[in-house]
């Protein structure tokens, strides 16, 4: 392994769900150091203190002017909301902070525009949706596989709270094995549903099936049928600590880009 | 383990698809012995020169009355069909011969007939119209698991050649844990399908899904959910050599019976 | 379903980690009221105060002998620690209140002693080391299975801070299933390990695996391998909440019983 | 998807397990024609009579020269043994048939002299040691994932007929894993084994482990922790048509091909 310089970073929204699980993650990993926090409120105040998160020695600054201005930041992690996280983008271009984006809400134009800011500056960035890095991979991987299988099924498995089936996840999973996947009709010519739904929603001659469960958390199941062969692949995310894998590597990969790139699935190799 | 006698069987329909197994089987188990089989022609043949599995002794014959006077046989395991099934039936309580049939097509009141003799003579019989002893345990697990987990799913999958959806063995699972689980509907009162057929098959508020896939054989997974816990019995067919561990099981079984039992599930403990 | 009357329960360790999710879960069950508490310190506060779960009209009492005399309680339900857990059920039995009790360390003698009293009384009771329902049906499954099958091996699976392999329900249930399974060495005879552990740890011939990794949490599988068939029983706990199947179970069972049960399997069917 | 040519397939071993399934495969396949088969003997024989494979046209040849001159041959399969695999490579380099060789026991330096003289015409060939693009893929995605995901273990399960523990394909997943991985010891640091092997065999610090049942064919399993998540991607062999998919694949890419590729993993993407 290559030695590593310590990076610096600043982190966005420090009490929100996952402003907090940025924090305490990068509290556990010793290649990043949480140099400020930029809150609405507490200017002044120990990251410290105003997160529960002991032994950090940063602090937390209302105006990101002040804080890219005084802290020397390489990398700027946000978690607020589409419009905070928007000024935040460009005030960290202006700075040439790193940002690591994990908020959505920005359109292909926006993305563009910050693109091509940041490639004239040779700035490295990411703005990810999603940044459940298992997740990611089972998407990328199923649409590899797709293509030496188109016979696939997917089954996603969610707590029995969750009120749209199939989940956002299956779907965008099927859409990326169409990419790849030879179009085709599956499951036998003349089959019949003798109870209605039994072979699930059809997705381009796929099929996809979600079961609701107490007990269940949010999992993802890709079949893959053969001759002789079955390939599975399965993600279980079993709680949002599992996006800080995905959000720690987008903070060290950031160091080597020279773009912004949207979607972790295109800085995983 | 207790001494066990060796039991003495006949075969009827050897040459058949699970007669043969059934005669492979009893070849490899010391408990068994082959004394003789019952057959359509070849009379007069050795079973090993009909059948291919070699070292057995017993001979073919066409005329089960001849077999049952000359030969000492304790049990019958009879694979021909429903017509013959009956007749051969009838015979072994005549002889006193126990009898395991695999043969379905028995209306409730013909079991009630025969049971009827057999009780009176205190003769040991089974008739189960599924051998699969894993398929059978799941299905009384999935029974007795329902009453302390209402909330389950089952997810069948089968190689996509199968035409109907459901599989029978999926819709007689659901139909055992009626009997069991407190009747309720499953999954957010507000749920909604984006794609119709995700939330796959209602039956009785659970939810079964039919996945059809090449390379599958035949599977099943029933799925128990509780609070912070997910329960989950699975079985998978891998080919039909799979009946044979419940036929073995009838067949030393059926000697303690005084009489006859319809389903292997009954005699399961 | 049978008309359930309502059960009057007090629960003795109402701040523990166990009593705090069993007051949640009594709070969300329409046939369970909350009567009392049982507590070292806050004698005459309110439940609802010193849990925060809102809603429930008990009291707390650090006396035990008075909430017996002032409350009308049908079920008591401890989980404190071995020596206040005995005291409470002796006062329970006097009292003629049902015990549920969840804590460890009751000697067979002692067992046996609190049940001659109670079977004069023709009180029902319950002592269970572990009331995690799946994972006890999972035991009571595994033994049942062995007897058909008896080629079994476990994989059990937890997070990557537990220090000893296998777990404690992998040996006890291994334990059971010797009690049906046929002894036997499993695997092919002259099987070798080329990298030495590769076939897990033995245990009367059969196989048992501990695989450790962070995001897991505690999950158990066993499979049974049968000619063409693998029968595979799988129980995944997510979190302590998991516990509150079994104890919601006891406390509605125990209203049925005329003795001292030991162990969640035994009121299981 | 864009129109295909119909490509001239000669297969070498047609009688062999492999060879066989081969020239089934074939003629189910549209894009493939057999002109002829390579065989130690049944010199002018139709490959239809010797293969029982009905509705195919070609011829059998015991000389390959004389195959080569006389059929127009696109794609030679080859399923042999060493010393005739090699011969028969040469020969395809030599009438510039593009060669998909099936046998091992290729040297590196043997790989290097056939690709060289393929390089000279721009000749496309592959040589693979393994066909089943599942297991394949398997571990092409476990090096992907081990990057992500240093916290991993290797599950294999096999028939209990199998005599070395881990299996070979285990040790090759964990052998790529190893290129990708963080270097670490999983597992507790004070993590102790009360039954001695339960933690597996140890691969660089990754656990492996080996299960053997009967009804189980050939399974790997390999999973991925990380916080709060687990990633899992297995493949399970049901018979060796599984090797089809991935030598039908490998005889339609041999054709865009201009150099020798060795291992099917360098021909997927």
């Amino acid at each position: 392994m290559k030695e590593k310089k310590e990076i610096r970073v600043a982190v966005a929204g420090p009490r929100g769900r996952m402003g907090l699980e940025t924090i305490h993650m990068i509290a556990q990993a010793p290649e990043l150091k949480l140099v400020a926090a930029i809150d609405r409120s507490h200017d002044g105040a120990r990251v410290a203190d105003v997160t529960g998160a002991a032994g950090l020695d940063g602090l937390v600054y209302t105006d990101i002017d002040a804080c890219f201005s005084k802290e020397n930041v390489d990398v700027l992690i946000d978690f607020t909301n589409p419009d905070v996280g928007k000024h935040n983008l460009q005030k960290a271009i202006d700075y040439g902070v790193r940002p690591v984006i994990g908020t959505s809400g920005f359109t292909n134009d926006e993305v563009d525009r910050y693109r091509r800011q940041m490639d004239e500056k040779k700035l490295g960035g990411i703005i990810a949706p999603n940044f459940a890095i298992g997740a990611v991979l089972v998407m990328k991987f199923s649409q590899m596989a797709a293509k030496y299988f188109p016979d696939a099924e997917i089954i996603e498995l969610h707590h029995d709270k969750k009120k749209d089936a199939p989940s956002g996840t299956a779907i965008k999973t099927a859409e990326l094995m169409t990419k790849t996947r030879e179009a085709k009709q599956q499951g036998a010519s003349d089959e019949k549903e003798t109870l209605p739904g039994a072979r699930g929603a059809d997705y381009d001659g796929m099929r996809i099936h979600s079961v609701r469960l107490p007990g269940l958390i949010a999992h993802q199941e890709v079949l893959f049928g053969g001759k002789g062969e079955l390939l599975t692949l399965r993600h279980d995310s079993m709680d949002r600590a599992s996006f800080m894998t995905g959000v720690h590597y987008a903070a060290t990969t950031v160091m080597d880009l020279e773009t912004l790139i949207y979607g972790l699935e295109n800085i995983l190799d």
